[in-house]
């Protein structure tokens, strides 16, 4: 029989009431005579209230201290949701992530996984026990707990899938599927139900906030299939894997789908002198401070000047227009910056095949009067840096434009 | 230098603005030159409210999960207070009771110690870190989470102290002290500065809840000094230890407090025939209804027959009246049983030496009028069972009989 992964994140479990809910969905698959293994985020704003009581203690909490007080929150669901399977009937078995074999190296706070030892779980699966593991969670060689921050449950849950050679990974969340467009923006957007694992990764990191990149990433590279659920319904969700099948590659279309990000600013140091290590000395500072930039343009440098700009965050736009303003100045350059910006992108594989989506989405935005402030493309995707206030109408322009109601996903 | 092991409850580490205090006197004891070892409770009500989380998912929650449940409660306190320590300026490392080398034998809920793998934390106390270690858990053979049960993290701070031979024993609470009498009831009361580990066991099964019976043995077991103080002020409490010491012997008053509890049922079998055997009848099925039965009195057989009468908690009468009521039937006699009782207890090593403090206590009962329900006397205290509505009045009355307010204690 098969073994199946699911994950239940924060909302899935906020209360008691959740819990039971998601008890008698467990229930159910493993009625159906699935081997189960259960990844489990804390309650709700557990976390939240954690890192507050960090926050009132200590000026800067210890990353060590950090990571064993924020492991107890998962450690409390497992409980909570094994008790709840009991009372059902059902044999379950919570584990913490170092009970269940997670071996994990790196820095407190942001652990990568190295080894997971299966067997405790194997057995527990062979005397029929849904095994309940706690995510974002386990421990180094020292005995220390390390968790694996952000999105951490979802990389538990793939990488139990991929060690335990399970048949697929399903992620269960607060919305039914990946959609074209965010419905509260689009209302005829349509849920995907197949997607590449390239595309989904793209998506999420232009900020679409359904699974975490880096689960994305280790499913496709060890091509477990992920399913994305609701929680609170019973619908096919979207399937996150490779299209190698003819089926799927004949009936596929080529754009998966827009995403849009509100919180952009743009920096520009304008010309500067270029030179090998320029970006360099651009970008160290930024990086130095933890400070993540996302769009990077270059111009082509003119009598040996040139322009570059980049996107970051609203909240780091000041000390980034610092930071790079000093450089720019040393370069004999400027720099000039613009705070409230957002993104959109259009993303599809099919896109490689077929070129000319960023003249479409380009001449869409132009015949709208919409400004573009910086462009960049990759293979799967095409994004614009657009004014933040022009961004609602921009996701529903190209929705429209490249007819993504209209197709039969 | 020396070890001191300390522990502070969950009253003392309730909020953030607690720990931080804890940790502002950890501070000043580490400052002091010593080597210490910090055993802390879970905050407050935690555990109340895990239970009663538990509760809700589940009719009757697996011990094992509720062990997976509880243990978070220290968790999160011992990572808070190194935190608190760490803004201080001091190096510290919280450890799970797993990972201070707890390893526990037995039944969840009620684990016993079997052995402390103490390296970690000597390598800690040797780079100068203060230790501070989960209370009431540890680890068994499979790598789950055992907690010792009530009175958990004093066991867990005397053995520690035990096994890492701390020159002694530090118990903050909310208390500071162990008093001749309850000082809510007799306000002339007066700290008890010295007091031998029997007499504080004794008081402590009578009801003075200020250290655990078992806590209490284990010390003794082992020669550990335990010092009970305020974690509020800087009293210096009350020293458990045996008074080998002349000085102490030739200062030592015989009689160290009187103690009381309210919650008395008493249930008597009368007329009953008595044979090998009969107490075990009567006295088993109780036991397996799980029904902690405290004084039991029984009468000299008369023509046969006699009179077995026991004491359990009120919330137990009315099933320990139905159990033992089928008994006495099929004995030949009958079940009474009297709800609202009380005990009262004088305890003092020194009654040993002394005869007549039974005698004296009768007296002092019958000149106030209040009705002695049953007695029952071990070598260090004699407790009489009477109604629950005189038990102030008659720990008052006791108190100033046995002059325990005027003497130098």
């Amino acid at each position: 029989m098969g073994i199946v992964v699911q994950k239940y994140g924060g909302s899935s479990v906020a209360t008691a009431e959740h819990i039971k809910a998601v008890a008698e969905r467990v229930e159910k698959a493993h009625e159906g005579g699935l081997d189960l293994v259960v990844v489990v985020s804390a309650m709700g704003k557990t976390t939240d209230r954690l890192l507050a009581l960090a926050g009132e203690v200590a000026k800067d909490p210890s990353p060590r201290e950090i990571d064993q007080l924020l492991s107890t929150g998962e450690r409390q669901s497992v409980a909570l949701l094994a008790m709840a399977l009991h009372d059902r009937g059902v044999e379950a078995t919570s584990l913490s992530g170092p009970q269940a074999g997670m071996r994990i190296t790196g820095r407190h706070g942001s652990g990568v996984i190295s080894e997971i030892q299966t067997e405790r779980m194997r057995q527990l699966l062979r005397e029929g026990h849904v095994v309940i593991v706690a995510g974002f969670q386990g421990m180094n060689a020292l005995g220390d707990v390390i968790t694996l921050g952000r999105g951490g449950s979802d990389t538990t849950a793939v990488a139990l899938a991929a060690s335990l050679h399970a048949d697929r990974c399903e992620i269960y969340t607060d919305v039914d599927g990946i959609y074209t467009a965010d419905p509260r923006i689009v209302p005829a957007a349509r849920r995907i139900p197949m997607i590449s694992p390239a595309e989904i990764a793209e998506m999420a990191w232009r900020g679409a906030k359904v699974m975490h990149p880096r689960a994305v990433e280790l499913g496709a590279l060890y091509s477990v299939e992920i399913h994305v659920r609701s929680s609170f319904d019973e619908g096919p969700g979207t399937v996150i894997r490779e299209g190698k099948d003819l089926e799927h590659l004949e009936t596929r279309e080529t754009l998966a789908g827009i995403v849009h990000d509100l919180d952009v600013s743009r920096v520009a140091l304008t010309g500067i002198k270029t030179g090998p290590g320029t970006l360099s000395r651009v970008f160290a500072p930024l990086a130095q401070a933890g400070i993540s930039v996302d769009v990077i343009v270059e111009s082509a440098p003119k009598e040996g000047a040139a322009d570059v700009a980049f996107t970051v965050r609203r909240a780091d736009f000041a000390e980034a227009r610092r930071l790079t303003g000093k450089v720019a100045s040393s370069l004999g350059g400027q720099v000039e910056g613009e705070e409230n910006l957002g993104k959109i992108s259009v993303v599809g594989t099919g896109m490689l095949n077929r070129p000319g989506y960023a003249a479409r989405m380009f001449d869409a935005l132009g015949r709208a009067g919409i400004p573009i402030r910086m462009v960049s493309t990759s293979e799967i995707q095409v994004t614009c840096v657009i004014p933040a206030e022009r961004v609602e109408e921009a996701v529903r322009r190209l929705h429209e434009d490249f007819e993504l109601e209209e197709r039969d996903v």
